[in-house]
C-alpha cells in the first residue's frame, strides 16, 4: 500500500467543488458538493445523540432504503439545521432535491450535511445558490471543497492514499477522505463531519463493515472537549470508477486497513486542530479485563478538567491522572497499577518511557525529566492496569487551553 | 428555627484552633485542629473514587468500630496524603497518636483529613508542630479554623443555626459546620472536606442517618469541573454539650433539616467560590420517570464544557444545553421538551422564567432579554421533560472561565 498523502488530487469518477455563497461573512468558501458520475455503494455512522439534526435524519432514512445508488452529498456550513422541526427537514430535502435536479438523478440518491449553530433554519435562498455555484464549479479542487466544510477549524483536513491489488503493483484504486470538526468532539460516536470516497467498488455491505471498522478504531477515539454534536456524520461511498471490483476476503480486508488509515490520518488532523489545543496527547490502557472498561478509564482521562488543564501547563501532575483512572467506575487494583509518560505518540510501551507511578506510590523519577516530556507538542499517557485482563484502549486528546475557552465563549456573538 | 448566620461563634463542648506550622509558605494557616471535650457520635461520608487517601481509609476503619466516641479531628493542608502507601497510612496514624496524646484520649477517637497535592508523604516534623500550636491555641476562633484548610479558596466556609426544640423555644442547641473546596468538585460524592458539629446529643445511628440525608441535597448536588477527589470528606460529630438528647421521630426529623440547611450553604458556598468562577447557575430537571434520570441530565448539562464557557460568554446558548440533554443517555421525546431560563437562584418554575425551546424548535424569544439573564451573577435553567415520570433533580454549577486555566495549569508550580 502506498504512503498516506496529506492531499487529494483528483478520484476516478468523482467531481467536486467548495464555493462561497453567503451562509458565512467575509468571502469564506461556505457550501460543498461531492458529485460521483456513476451511483455509489454509501454507508453512514451517525451521531448517537437523542437530539439528532434534520440533516441526520434525512441521511438516515435514505441511508435505508438507497444505500447501493447514492450520487452527491451537499455539506453547508452556518447552520447546523437542528432543533429546527418539521422545516428543518423539508428544508433539507429541498436542498437535496434542487442538487437532485441539477445533476440530474433521483432525489434520493442525494445525502446532506450541516454544521454550524444549532436552532437557526437554513437560509433556503442562499442555499439555491450554493447548489448553482457548486454545480457549476464541479472538478478536482478537492481542497476548496475540505475548506468549504470548516467552522472553527484553522486548516483543511484531507487524506488520500493509493492502494494496489494483491499481487497486481500496476492494478490500483484510490481512498480518499475530508472532515471537519475542532470542538464538541467525544468519544463513542462520528464525532465530527467526514466523508470517505473510494473508486474501488464494493456492494452495500462491504461498504457498511469497512466504514464502522475504520470509524471505531479512529473517530471514535478522540476527545476534545466530551461534548457530542446533534450532527456527528460520517460517510463512505464507493462508486467503482476505477474498474476493480473487491470481493474476496483478502482485498476487502486490505480495503478496510486502508480505510482505516484515512479515518485515522483524518481523526489526527482534527484533534491537532481543535479548539486552542497546543498538544497532542496519545492515552494507552492495557490490562483490563475487556475493551470497554480499557475505554471507558481513557475516555475518563481524556475528559477530565483537571488533567487536561495540567497538561497545558507542562504539569506531569500523575496524581490528577491517577485521581481520574479512580473515578472511572472500573475496579483497579492501585498497587499493580503502572503509569507511564513518553514523547511523541507511542502506545503501551515505549523505550524511552519514564515511570512515574507503580505499586500504589509514586517512584523517584525526575521531575525534570518529566516536565521535559509534557513541553513537547506529542507525548504520550499510558497505563498498566494489570489486573489479569487483555482490554486494551487508545485514545487520542488535546490539552484546555485559555484559547478553548475563548473561542466557545465567543462562538455565537 | 433560627436563620443560618455565615459565622460560628462558640458551639458548647468544642474547642477549635486554626494554626500555621509551616505546611504553606507565607504565613499562611494551614493546620486545623477541632476538639470536644466529651465523646461525640460521629459519622462520615467518603469519596466514591476508587483511589483513596489514606486519611479517608483510616477514618472509614475506625467510625466502623468508634463512631460512638470520636474527640477529635486534626486537618492538614499542603498533602493530601494519597497515593502515599502503607507509610501515608502510618503517618495519618501518627498524626492522630500525637492528638491523642495531648488532649487525652484513646487514639481511635482521632479522625484525620488531609488536603494539597496527591503522592506526597506528610512532613511529619511540620504535622507535630501544628499538633502542638493547635492543641495550644485552642479555643472559639471557627474563622481560623475554616481558613486554615483552604487550599484555592478564596474566603473561609462557615455556617450555623440555632436550633429551638418544638414547643420549647427556651430549650435549644446549635448546628454549625465549615468545608473548603473549590476544584475536583463532582456530582454523586462528598465532594470536598466538612465538618458538621452539633451540641445536640443524637445515637450513632441517627448521627449517619441526618449526615447522609444532609449531603445527598447539597454537598453531592455541586459541580464545578466534575473531577472527583481522592480526599472528599463531610464528617458529622454530636457531642451532646447543650444536655438535649434528641430521640423522636419529630425532633430527629428536625434536626435532619437544620444539618442539611448548614450543608446545603456550606455547598453554595463551594460554587461561589469554585476556582474561576464568575456566574452561580441552578439548573433544575422535572418529568424524567426517576430523579436519578434527572439528575444524570442536570450533571450532563453543569458538565459540558461548551455549556460552562457559554455561560462565562453570557451567550444563552440553548443549543448546547439541549445537545447536551441529548448526549446524558436519558431517553427524550423532544417535541414535549422545555427549556426556561430565569434570573436568580430558583428551581422548576418561575414567574420571570423565559421560554427558549419549545416543541423540538427555540421560541422567538428576544436575545436580549436571554443575554440580559445570562449576564446576572446568579441564574437558573429550567429543564422539563414532559415523558410522564415525577424525576427531579436540582444541581449547582458555575462557569468555565480563563481563570479556572490558568489556576489548574499553574497549580503544582
Amino acid at each position: 500500500m502506498g504512503d498516506i498523502q496529506p492531499t487529494i488530487t483528483a478520484v476516478n469518477g468523482f467531481r467536486v467543488a467548495g464555493v462561497h455563497c453567503g451562509l458565512k461573512k467575509d468571502d469564506k468558501l461556505d457550501f460543498a458538493l461531492i458529485v460521483s458520475e456513476t451511483p455509489c455503494s454509501a454507508a453512514g455512522v451517525f451521531t448517537t445523540n437523542q437530539v439528532k439534526a434534520a440533516p441526520v435524519l434525512v441521511d438516515q432514512e435514505r441511508l435505508k432504503h438507497h444505500a447501493h445508488h447514492i450520487r452527491a452529498v451537499a455539506i453547508n456550513t452556518g447552520s447546523a439545521n437542528a432543533c429546527t422541526g418539521q422545516q428543518g427537514i423539508d428544508n433539507a430535502l429541498q436542498a437535496a432535491r434542487w442538487v437532485a435536479e441539477r445533476i440530474g438523478c433521483d432525489e434520493n440518491q442525494v445525502l446532506v450535511m450541516s454544521t454550524g449553530v444549532i436552532g437557526t433554519q437554513l437560509p433556503m435562498d442562499t442555499i439555491r445558490r450554493g447548489v448553482d455555484l457548486a454545480v457549476d464549479s464541479l472538478g478536482d479542487d478537492w481542497e476548496s471543497a475540505a475548506r468549504a466544510i470548516m467552522t472553527t477549524d484553522t486548516r483543511p483536513k484531507m487524506a488520500s492514499k493509493m492502494m494496489s491489488m494483491i499481487g497486481e503493483d500496476q492494478k490500483g484504486y484510490q481512498i480518499a477522505g475530508i472532515a471537519k470538526g475542532s470542538g464538541m468532539i467525544a468519544p463513542n460516536m462520528a464525532t465530527l463531519l467526514s466523508l470517505i470516497v473510494t473508486d474501488a467498488r464494493l456492494n452495500s455491505q462491504a461498504t457498511t463493515n469497512a466504514l464502522r471498522e475504520a470509524v471505531s478504531n479512529s473517530f471514535n477515539s478522540i476527545v476534545v472537549d466530551g461534548d457530542m454534536s446533534t450532527n456527528d456524520t460520517v460517510l463512505l461511498m464507493a462508486n467503482g470508477a476505477s474498474e476493480i471490483t473487491l470481493q474476496s476476503r483478502d482485498e476487502l480486508q486490505r480495503f478496510n486497513v486502508g480505510a482505516a488509515f484515512i479515518c485515522d490520518k483524518l481523526a489526527h488532523n482534527v484533534v491537532q486542530d481543535a479548539e486552542g489545543a497546543t498538544k497532542f496527547i496519545t492515552i494507552s490502557v492495557l490490562g483490563t479485563y475487556t475493551d470497554e472498561e480499557a475505554r471507558q478509564i481513557a475516555n475518563t482521562v481524556a475528559t477530565s478538567p483537571l488533567v487536561k488543564t495540567a497538561f497545558y501547563g507542562n504539569d506531569a501532575n500523575w496524581g490528577r491522572i491517577v485521581a481520574a483512572v479512580g473515578r472511572a467506575g472500573i475496579p483497579l487494583e492501585l498497587d499493580i497499577t503502572q503509569l507511564r509518560i513518553a514523547p511523541g505518540e507511542v502506545a503501551f510501551s515505549s523505550d524511552d518511557s519514564l515511570l512515574l507511578f507503580d505499586g500504589g506510590l509514586p517512584t523517584d523519577y525526575s521531575e525534570e525529566e518529566a516536565s521535559r516530556i509534557f513541553k513537547q507538542p506529542s507525548f504520550s499517557i499510558m497505563l498498566y492496569c494489570g489486573i489479569g485482563g487483555d482490554g486494551t484502549a487508545i485514545v487520542y486528546t488535546c490539552d484546555l487551553s485559555h484559547e478553548y475557552v475563548s473561542i466557545n465563549a465567543d462562538y455565537r456573538s
